[in-house]
């Protein structure tokens, strides 16, 4: 049977600020991210079944990202632990959205972070191949399995 | 002499159905696919030819994608064999395009399916690298042969 | 560490000629060129450190290709080193921009060279991983680091 890929695309909009960097991006802003999310695996071969023909049913896969990824990102705040406690407090006065993180919130990491939880959700036979977010129209990281074999 | 990836984009509109699949896509509905065609292989160093630097001319490209797989594809109701004769003949009655296939039409099965059409078009120098089918703006499906090698 | 992929886009807009083509594109015609850039690398893993968390800042990223490709492509003819001498020098008193290059420029060899100026650029701990370079809304070539290893 041949392997396939499939790749569902999502966004949601984010509020960011780089902890300690040395440009504009230290301040609070924020970016209509794009997300992919590509898997890999064999289509079902069972004719008459109701999946057959599919690595994973893209309204299952759509669910899947929306309840773990996007519903719990979208219009937040991300937050590097590292920010002083007072501050945290008043952006919590002032936005009930704060997601604090224990890393740097860049692309680069925010890539990684999906991927950690997005392979937690998979059946051992579908495998979590790529992640690709863009932050905007014109950068993007990419994290891949292949990449990063234990 | 490096080895260069070329790509090709396609559309075509095509309707089909997913036989007993357990949601709306059971009903007979359409798509504007697009259709990515990547090639392998080495520009051809010849200085002075007319082909000089291709891997494949575009425009040779071009016209096999259209020849064996748009002109094929586009505007027909392609449907899994294993929908009822009669249900199929009724069909055949309101369209002169019906396109019956062996699989069920899923983006993985199409992008397979179109695999195998493009591989026996090619000359024994230039590899079919990928395909990648948009069955919309935000899922599709790829076939590659690195996954896939016999 | 995760090993991470990063691209930025770019676009420019150029004219070349196919010299000894066998076809429209023999003649003087221009492209809106599109290029994506994509490194790969370890995100810094430094905490409080300004590019924690990059693999190399987007913003660096940008400047180098800038600097070293798109200024330099961006509103220029590029021409084969093939053509007659008393036709570039006849293209020099119409156009201030000529670019005299050792292949003939089509986007498969314009990726190359593009690849082989970047790689140059970059520190031994980051890898030019690929160069995406659009001729048109519909077509691109790709040169992969992992498909040219010495």
């Amino acid at each position: 049977m041949p392997k396939i890929r499939v790749t569902k695309r999502f966004h949601f909009e984010m509020a960011h600020a780089l902890y300690q960097y040395d440009g504009v991006c230290r301040n609070i802003h924020g970016h209509s991210y794009k997300l992919e999310v590509t898997l890999k695996g064999e289509p079902l071969n069972r004719p008459g079944h109701p999946k057959d023909g599919m690595v994973m049913d893209f309204g299952e896969l759509k669910n899947m990202v929306k309840e773990n990824v996007v519903s719990r990102f979208d219009h937040v705040m991300m937050v590097n632990r590292l920010v002083p406690e007072e501050q945290v407090a008043m952006l919590k006065k002032i936005s009930e959205r704060i997601f604090v993180v224990d890393f740097q919130p860049t692309t680069e990491n925010i890539a990684t972070f999906i991927a950690e939880i997005l392979k937690q959700q998979l059946p051992e036979e579908i495998e979590l191949f790529s992640i690709r977010l863009y932050e905007t129209a014109t950068s993007f990281a990419e994290w891949f399995a292949a990449d990063n074999a234990e």
